[in-house]
């Protein structure tokens, strides 16, 4: 028996610019998934209701020259709806965006910045929409104000309790809304401030009391957020123990381990918020 | 409102030897997700229902010598149900496993394989137990025996149809077993064994049709298997044009692309497959 | 016979932190190489002579603590010289350290930032000392002010002429000093901040026009460089073909191509340059 | 002063397909750098003097298509004559090849193998042809016979001496042709096993003894081999403590690193090797 499926371009690569005074761009990995009445092509190899991916494809990139790219959110939406619309055949599309950041240097020049990706998920069911905005790869770090003690000890404890640590973290956080702000932009920049804030100003009792205040801080940011996913890696620093060579180390030297990583994942919602319907997943 | 979350150590890397003759080795990276009653953590930082993320990775580490590891499912399922089973604050856990290939070039000598890493995933609620076993990064390729043509035409089409072209991905894939097999590494292998026949003796007219062989292959390859879930990233292969060279081209030059790929994911499952409960997430 | 040979503890990865008000921290990834009498272990296995790469990675700890990280030129002298000074065996060491960014945002908070990789190599003989320092992964992109024509013509070439185009890499440069400048730091910003005013002020005619104003620049930001090289690959935009679709393209928008992509690698030096040495290698 | 530069199309990635039954396939990532009359396009962007990369990268398909490719050497070989012979402005050329390698399913169907990268690196000065082949990404991993002792003790010393550890590289070795063997790829694959015996056969007292072992093994592999270059990275595998568990581990539990790792490079080559020229670099 088919079961759920989907399909779609994924990973189109797309800058734009703005010719204007000064000039801008935007740089964008636009991926598209799309589902429907697909059981032909599974089945029997039939395509008759197949919008082959390629042409998925052509449509981002027509579409960035046909009507600009006002938001990674609002230029989403536009091609979700354009598929599901124009095909009777597609009755779900998914469209999701990296957007990558530059920062200006000139009228014309521009240096690749890396403090985070900005992402943002639209679906579209041809009744209802869901819009989810993001962040991923911000990578946060505060020197002290993290505790970690207090927890469960049983035969395969070995970690030491700790008044003062390193807290580092590489935020994904996802937000999905139940209204549409006037800037998609300016509602992005808010939330992500208001998360920096939040990791910054807490005073860090366990990293998911700190992934708490951020998503806390994150509905606090603008009333059209119903809900808020953070994923966030605890990127260990480990105090390198120097006693072998007579040294001491008052929180001074680190070892910033890859791996094994804590991962700390948790979502913050309003008491009212709507169901998520399709917004995380169709 | 805290919503739903969860916790655990990701990435613990292990290689364990048995120092039988002649020697064997087993390669692991495993990854835990604890959920329960942790509220108290995100709001208040009070970390009393905490099993650190440091006590899991010990943990592995401790039975892998305790018990050994018979299979990833099996040792998997051993640590899952130890963490819920031994703590009274944690009601869920999920175990996810990656296991790297080696093969044997003496008696303590081996060589790391690169064909697919073998995964597998335990999640446990303290009454029911849900195993998904699977394989991903396991690219192969079909030279000819694959089609694509007669879909759907819009404005923004440019493709043109083929009566042959090379079908290339990367499979990855996932099987949700209803009952235990006696051996789960030959269940494995034989799921696997029948994924690649489906994949090189289908002809194809579209990848879905394939990824639909491919899904029947892994459910015909055992009973205790319910639901397979497979995404294949169709790698595109684009035939040089060679004319502006005077030079044919007969299906003999290509340029694999990168980016974009089309990306084909769907299931397939038994009429009489059980609801998943927690098998494909918390 | 046994060639040359080297060996080395790689990329040890240290945070260091400075608790004054407000805190500051320095995160470098160090790799130390030596050569000198190793014939023995290579040939028998005698590692009388042989400093183990565990003790390496514990020197550049404790000299982080013992001496601090004034910075990476600085510690990386420090490193080559103790285990050359102290080691009969060992008679040339090189040690490469890249340091990561972080931008404060608070008195103990940083987030970590993009914008290229600062890296230091010093190499100590014994007697002479080699510093070159340069930065990775800064990418950089004009919308306009670059041409490329007039190049060669031949059977293969179907490339057309423009007059305008996108110019974007990814820099990788390194400058080799003969002097030492009174702070490294500054030095470094220094001959960075001139060479990305050299590509973004010069109209460009080919990528090793830019490459060359870029190298000229950082000569030119202080008296104590000698020679730098710089390794560009051009991170090709092609501009989408939308004729299928009834729309212009007046360089609007792009496709950033992953591979192939062009590499230009050049060196400007001094004409009074001196020979580099073991500046570049072993 | 305009120091030593080149410039290439880096990674023109390559599938080609021979339509003989079976069917069979050479998978190649093909990079070019081109030396010479350069000058101009540096200092004033007069391009008269180069041919452009992407030139080189539709030569590349061309040639593929007008001559096929019987090894990566002889393909190299044949566009970096081409390059340098074709064009008077271009002084020298190196054509570096990576071949992945395919293992076969049927008799039109490939499974990506991952047993390490095949490596061919030509260049060519008008007058002289220096061969390079290779391999990379190989690796191998014995659970027994090496130890590690005798080294020298300092401040710094916390190793412990051991007499059985695991011992496990990713081999990156490159030799260097005196002559041409009959068949380019039954030589890459003698030195290749001749390389793995040596690794699983040696009694290790150091990376460097089994460096020099595979070093040694290579060139008895072949009498126009007359140098290789080996660069091993020491993936150590720590015996992970489980003495808090009250358990033992008699070299069975391991935590398999990332970083740091240790780094092994060295050459072994023949009492008469000639210089090498340009074979390991302009």
């Amino acid at each position: 028996m088919l079961g759920p499926n989907n399909y779609g371009k994924a990973e189109v690569r797309i800058v734009q610019v703005r010719r204007d005074d000064p000039h801008d761009l935007v740089d964008l990995n636009v991926s598209v998934a799309l589902a429907g009445d697909l059981a032909s092509t599974h089945l029997t190899g039939d395509n008759a209701n197949v919008l082959p991916t390629d042409t998925q494809k052509n449509t981002v990139y027509a579409f960035a020259r046909q009507y600009g790219v006002d938001s990674a959110e609002a230029f989403g939406s536009r091609l979700a709806r354009h598929f599901v619309d124009s095909q009777p055949t597609i009755q779900a599309a998914r469209v999701s965006i990296e957007e990558y950041p530059w920062r200006r240097l000139g009228p014309h020049s521009f240096a690749r910045s890396g403090e985070g990706v900005r992402t943002a998920t639209v679906t579209y069911d041809g009744t209802a929409e869901w819009v989810v905005s993001g962040v991923t790869d911000l990578v946060l770090l505060n020197t002290t104000d993290s505790e970690f003690h207090g927890f469960i000890v049983d035969r395969y404890t070995t970690l030491a309790a700790t008044t003062d640590r390193i807290l580092a973290t590489a935020v994904r956080a996802s937000w999905r809304h139940t209204a549409s702000p006037s800037d998609w932009t300016d509602c992005y920049l808010a939330a992500r401030a208001a998360m920096v804030e939040a990791f910054t100003g807490t005073y860090s009792l366990s990293l998911q009391q700190t992934l708490h205040a951020m998503g806390q801080a994150v509905l606090a940011s603008a009333p059209g957020i119903a809900e808020v996913r953070l994923s966030l890696p605890n990127k260990h620093h480990f105090l390198v123990d120097l006693s072998p060579f007579d040294l001491d180390n008052p929180g001074e030297v680190y070892f910033p381990a890859d791996r094994p990583y804590g991962l700390i994942e948790g979502s913050v919602l309003r008491d009212d918020a709507p169901p998520p319907g399709l917004a995380w997943g169709f």
